[in-house]
């Protein structure tokens, strides 16, 4: 998994049936010190994260192994709303 | 998931038999700003996109969750054409 | 999926027992404008390819989709010989 | 798989039911000679590693195949704590 | 699939029981050339290859189809010991 910030939304009136409902949010990828590292997803959030929340997220299969992503085309997945990190016995993110 | 703009075509006459009669289109990767970020996929259509529209298609396994991609030798899959997207407050793209 | 062009070819006497008989290729991949984009990959090849020629190919699960790599530990398979693509409106290759 | 370190820990609350109870820690990968590689991943901890111990993780699907992350949103997992490695003949890491 | 060198071992006794048994090398990732391409992955061998061979390795689901990998959090393995290969009509490397 990998951490990221909630950043935007998307809106995509004509896709694939079975991605309807879902919502689809921008999340900036960060790296272990809380910084942004260079690139984004596009993830469907299972767990109802807003925008500016860190979060975690999946990739890959693994992406649709929640109750909402199942057997759909969704190779990205926010499973947790992260409450605190810490890394090198510092906290370097806390809600 | 990704961002990306369809800029071509791509014709494959010998090709694996699963495969025959799927469109496949070149598809320029943006970034989280709309900017090219310097890679390209060829992509299963499964939307009905066409060259010139921003694109969300998804990577591997999640790739076959279609319709028309089913147990087919196919790892990118166009399934959303993109109407808006926002980051940080502001609209970065609008159809 | 992605492009590439087929450079070589590769002798491995000892193997998985389940990759006997297939043949491995040495592509080097292509970026959207066709130049090497620094990469390659050792692929399977079920379309009959020869070295010199333009391919699709297809990485991690979506490599074992076809007859000749089902459930077989490979994850790159060559499965279209390309005859043309374009990008931008411009013949990017044409056989 | 790749080594890596643990440096981290990391608390949700708000998170996918299937990931209740999992222990999360995020661990900095290491390169082949026990550097840092610049990139880090959180990861299911599947034997019970601590925060130091520099350990070997599988990803993908392949972290989904361990007694605690079966059919979970999980692509990350420790399954295995390095007691020694050894590159080019000499001992890069011992416990 | 990818080519590399094997440069090493690797000693973890506390471990997921599935890999109880499972011969762990590590091996240096090489570019078409024949030269060190950065990286390096930890990796299941499969066909009993030595320190200073070079190999072919599979990775992400397609390492756990061979007999040894199945159904384990194994996401990469070496299923070939390379004899020869050739790149623009020149042998890059011969056993």
């Amino acid at each position: 998994m990998n951490l990221g910030k909630v950043t935007g939304t998307l809106v995509a009136s004509r896709k694939e049936p079975l991605l309807e409902g879902l919502p689809m949010l921008v999340v900036r990828q960060l790296d272990e010190t809380g910084e942004p590292s260079g690139g984004y997803v596009v993830a469907v959030d299972s767990v109802g994260a807003g925008v500016g929340e860190v979060v975690l997220y999946a990739s890959g299969s693994s992406a649709r192994q929640t109750a909402v992503t199942r057997d759909k085309p969704c190779d990205a997945v926010i499973m947790a709303i992260v409450d605190q990190w810490d890394v090198d016995g510092e906290t370097v993110f806390e809600k």
